[in-house]
């Protein structure tokens, strides 16, 4: 099973190589009369797309999304309706320099997928990265656009926590500051940290890893399903589903391993509102599976970007040694552009979660 | 969607509660012909049952399974083969106090499912956590047991590598170890350490969190497939399932956010057998979703055991205000235990993977 | 993907052989809260029992069901609650006289699955068909019993309408009829007609096939969805996975191939209570995969019983030529017991559909 | 779940409508290393395109198909090689005129899924029948032409055998006929009486149903699993799928309830090859749900098409009675063009149950 579809009720289906005439995804399970306009999908697009920074990938792409079906237009021009039918969404490739990767063909380049694509498949589309390209990715934050008007009231929101050894200062967490810097992060003072760090690894033709972290306000208790289809399994599988994710958090997430059932323990109390509230969130907003009412958070690893200038030892598809180094354009830090690619997921896993538990149509009753 | 389903292939369903008459599980896809005796799945029942030592649960259960579908039995009377159609598995409860959870029927245990289950579905299964409860791990160990026979070659393995803040050292790993010890310890230097603090946190009825880290030797290269049915993601996905794990990762996970491309670069070489090789193993055997033959490593963290003597904060499910301590007889370390678990989710994912590229009956080539 | 579930918000998944200890299902996405009696299953399971007359097979079969799990035992002893987590039903074979097959274990028995099952899995389970035996509906009685409970105020009802070339006169027909023969005739007239020419088949050890419809009353308009998951596309799937079953129709079926566009049509008018209602009902109650809120009305075909005196050429699993004639204890026309199957299938379906559009808890607008 | 996928290893999605910019399908499991051109597509398009003779809809589409990924272009400029990742193509819609419709788009056409989509949905595209219009089919085609090269040496043929009351005769059938008229006849004494038949139809602006045969020969015995993915359950739920089918049989069909078990044994027999041959086919190739070897044979019927020019009753989506006739572009007999979309549905069944067995890509043994 080849599975390029996530979900179950919000069925995220996407295709697309790196270098093809385009890619792009069908998302199905929709609810009808949800309304929207391009510009609510393109500005996820454009946190996501390449070429917005010299932290990131140079490759120029519009990263225009066109709706092929699933709505009504409306009169005014620019708004849309779901019908409750299959959405196609379509983005072209516009920059493809097939040529860089030329010389690259046939070697396997380290960390890459190049291996182990041909080992499986026999062969592969090696103009960059083909299939295993993160320019997948664009393709889900389209769908996580969409995703976010399903539940409404809920904000999915991520930033940038660690890039190599330099952790934000989480006292200094600030959203606003988020969309102030390159880096979707949240502490002022890194910033300038982070800037110098990242130019002196961009101009050695290096790069390195990085943590996300995604947190979504707003979602109700009682979203989620034991047993293999917990809200925290299924957001892990998300995640970990995004190129370079080597890594995955909820809550406490590994610091767990070290705490007391006493310190560990989410206490909880009768809101001034009358509502049951909780007074610490180490489990970050799930339990057994289902979410609890309190804020969900997840974090995620991404491993360095496999392509560097440095030559590395490896072979081709002949099996003779070589060595070889990555030329084209690439991203120092891919942990920065998984930011909205993160939201997306998470997004994605909340509507499909929460249409489980309300139906698609909801009409009947 | 309720599901109680995991795997594609090799799909496994679970049902049971902690205090009804039984638990079990059904094993769709299953290949035909494989042979195993029941007591090639009670070894890892046993791993896995409570009351093995002071440092975990001193419930009994006989954890003796029973197979009622999908199998000839032999002449030999303990030998079954595999017929390819639904087997399933089936496990009595025997030892079940439930008036020892007679009291906080309607409380709701911190770090528990009992609130969450409730907002759900509106009413739950109390005794004993009914379906949140790890006793539904049992069915999973059993289908691990199976699902190691469909993919030979193959070893399984899992460790207990971090107690709260007492981390194993790497170098003392020894696989031969890890049975000689009450906690699947691969360091033998670490083995009195964990054994006074465990009885310390015992002894106050509290309860602390852990590591396991499980490996997969054998595998050949070419499983996994991409974009969201990769090895790794399943793996996330059927780890994060465990009760109490909060945090997953593959090869270098969390630790990869540090590294540089050179540092978690994988270079390859032609070994002295003509065979592609990796010089290093930070994927943890896994590039682009796709095994590359190198050894599986993951890790997960599992929180402390919520169920602790010290009274903590909580409300009932009238919205009252309460302070409880859990009784019952639970783990002070519910990680130790979370080991075969591990194995068994790693095992299943692998013979799910299998099934995929090579198909259930591979009779028709 | 060896596939023994069906149904994807009220999932089904069945398991057990003819000749082994039990059989049995386990209903995963059953919604919390649906209060029923083993009484209630029981009802059903006897309709399809074995040896209730000498029109079916002489196997004698308790049938009695026992509920493992995903339910609340009440007070009053009888009634169970259900939890929203995964039912598992139990079904203990106690009459397998497994010597009767004995002879013909090496041999294919033409019209069975015999041939079949070796080519595919390399083995089978030759006592009693196995698998393949129509005792696994017994599971699907069982869940269809719980799926009429998911959406009160639906009818579900069957009737034989043909064995052989004798037809009832559908002038004739009466429901209440249906449970006063042998033959869930709802033709009085055709009744005696029917017993002595099942007597016929009968003493000459012969088999003939039938027709079931079923009807399914008060299903509100708006369950189904296009484009794979139409209504009438899972009843059909879900009617023709019966064993022997060969041709399926909904509302006119075979018979609309003759009529005219203005013959067909069902015309609409608002009705006295000021609802949209329809002046016929060619469409069997759906239109565009989608249910009208008129009867759905659904048909199907099963074939004679394969097992038959008369001796048969065949050949057995070393490629030789053999004759055979199928001894044990079957049933002359099959298509009696298949009413009750047929009417679980349609009612599984139908829950199904209900908590896709519903969802499975509901419980959060 | 709004299902638009169907399969589970060769998984096909589709989407679009009749009067938005596009339609298409991605499809997902193609195993890769399959080589193909345009041209292999367009042929079975053409056959299932609008406006090839006067039997048919008057619409003029070029349905011309567009592969925009998972594949690799090769250097002969025509031929493509699939590489394991998902296919997706695309078919703009060019002829559409959206006035025809325009006086209807409140009203609901009886025989339509106008009302069921308004209940479901709340709202529906009403131009052409949006996402309800057979249009969608042109998808499924495109996909069928490809699961025909899955498994080599399968052909895939279908004849229209019944238009109205005038059925072939069978002892004149002749697959070299079925491409020399309009109407798919196997049977050239039809012919002219179709023609004569259908004209008056035409030229009255009335409509008649039709019934289709789909043969496939050469499918290899063992395909297709117990219980709920019978390769018949399979192939009804497909045939059932498409647009006005009303029935589905698979070899005798509803004539099995007619026949004794003698007369609908099929016999089996070594044939001089040495291999099991079976004297006859009434099982249609299928036995237990697995194919028997023998040529896979299923009728399905069509409904005539909804849209005359006669008047009818109907209301509109206030509640209004109304009279209506649809005027646009209509089929006199959709069964005509349903033939290619049958025999897609079967290849794309059968080529997805092949992978099941043999897996997708089958280079681990």
């Amino acid at each position: 099973m080849s599975h390029n579809t996530f979900g179950h009720m919000f069925r995220v289906t996407t295709w697309g190589e790196s270098h093809g005439p385009a890619l792009g995804c069908v998302i199905d399970g929709c609810p009808p009369g949800i309304a929207f306009t391009l510009a609510d999908i393109q500005t996820y697009l454009d946190r996501r797309k390449p070429g917005q920074s010299r932290f990131v990938t140079q490759r120029r792409e519009a990263d225009e999304v066109k709706v092929l079906s699933g709505v009504l237009p409306q009169e005014d021009g620019v708004t849309f309706i779901t019908t409750g039918t299959p959405i196609s969404m379509m983005i072209e490739n516009t920059d493809q320099r097939s040529k860089d990767y030329g010389e690259i063909a046939r070697q396997y380049r380290p960390g890459h997928a190049d291996y182990t694509y041909d080992v499986k498949y026999g062969l592969r589309d090696y103009r960059g990265g083909g299939r295993s390209s993160a320019r997948e990715t664009a393709a889900r934050v389209a769908a996580g656009a969409l995703a976010r008007k399903v539940l409404p009231g809920v904000t999915y929101r991520g930033a940038l926590t660690q890039i190599g050894k330099h952790k934000i200062n989480r006292d200094n967490w600030n959203w606003d500051e988020v969309n102030n810097n390159p880096f979707f992060c949240p502490d002022p003072e890194m910033v300038p940290v982070w800037e110098e760090y990242l130019d002196g690894i961009r101009k050695a033709g290096s790069s390195v890893g990085a943590v996300v972290e995604v947190v979504a306000e707003g979602v109700p208790a009682g979203l989620g399903a034991p047993i293999y289809a917990k809200l925290d399994q299924d957001i892990a599988a998300g995640l970990m589903s995004i190129n370079a994710v080597k890594g995955v958090e909820i809550g406490e997430g590994f610091n767990s391993a070290e705490l007391t059932g006493e310190e560990n323990a989410d206490e909880m109390r009768i809101g001034n509102d009358g509502r049951p509230r909780f007074l610490s969130n180490h489990a970050g907003g799930i339990l057994g599976g289902i979410s609890t009412g309190e804020p969900i958070v997840a974090r995620f690893a991404i491993k360095p970007t496999s392509s560097i200038l440095t030559p590395r030892q490896s072979i081709d598809q002949d099996g003779k040694e070589v060595e070889l180094r990555t030329k084209g354009r690439h991203d120092p830090c891919v942990g920065i552009r998984a930011v909205p690619i993160g939201e997306a997921m998470v997004a994605c896993t909340v509507a499909d979660h929460y249409l489980r538990d309300r139906g698609q149509t909801g009409r009947l009753d």
